[in-house]
């Protein structure tokens, strides 16, 4: 269950150090994993993209258009099932956009996203399977969320 | 896999029946599974609720502020790996709330969900461990949706 929880940071490290190549190595079909199964990414608010391509293009562009990016992790839960693991998170992001002036950061923005993050177990350690991220636009029916 | 896509679409046509029952039915952890594993659900726009009680309290609220919905899968795709199975659809949907007048139907709204949906293999068939649903805000880098 570390293990699984420590692959969940590292998805997220590696994001706030803008590190595509860290962020390339968290996901199923690394170099240096056996398994090449298909991943699935879902950014909140976009349409579905399928595989290794369109999942490193979609990083790359945001990381474009990221000057600066901290992610706080809450309501993290994992539940591990054979060879899969599920775990799910609340990211409290912080982020900034381009700057106005050279050298500046733009305005930091607050937002929060809800994730559902599948792992599938490799040779390499477990690696990402799917990554799906949502905008929380209501509270539901849960009053009491902090 | 067959039986996956089956599953998959049992869950949408319970939604559009208004089967709360037949909802229920579709979720691990139904009276005739032996497999109790904790369930996730997240609706678009919706924190993350878990456990059957949790997830069956957000569909009664969500059928009763809806006299009308009908979903158009499309773009399915699924992926087995042992005893769970990823599933991905957008879920075209066309929708009515509650009408004005008694007997009338509501305005009709169309929308677009991509939803992520994780399955488990059980006794008693595959049966859905995560529903996670967003909306499409951007089309993203995807220029050719259709």
């Amino acid at each position: 269950m570390e293990a699984v929880l420590a692959a969940n940071r590292a998805l997220y490290e590696a994001l706030e150090r803008g590190d595509l190549e860290a962020v390339e190595e968290v996901w199923l079909g690394a170099a240096d994993a056996d398994d090449k199964g298909g991943v699935v990414c879902v950014h909140p608010g976009w349409p579905v993209l399928r595989g290794r391509a369109q999942v490193t293009r979609s990083y790359m562009l945001i990381m474009m258009n990221t000057e600066y990016i901290q992610f706080f992790l809450t309501d993290v839960e994992a539940e591990v099932h054979g060879d899969v693991a599920l775990v799910t998170c609340t990211e409290n992001i912080l982020s900034g956009g381009e700057a106005e002036e050279e050298g500046e950061l733009g305005p930091l923005v607050g937002g929060k996203v809800v994730s559902t993050n599948l792992f599938r177990r490799t040779p390499a350690g477990w690696k990402l399977w799917s990554h799906h991220g949502s905008p929380v636009l209501t509270s539901g029916d849960e009053e009491d969320e902090d």
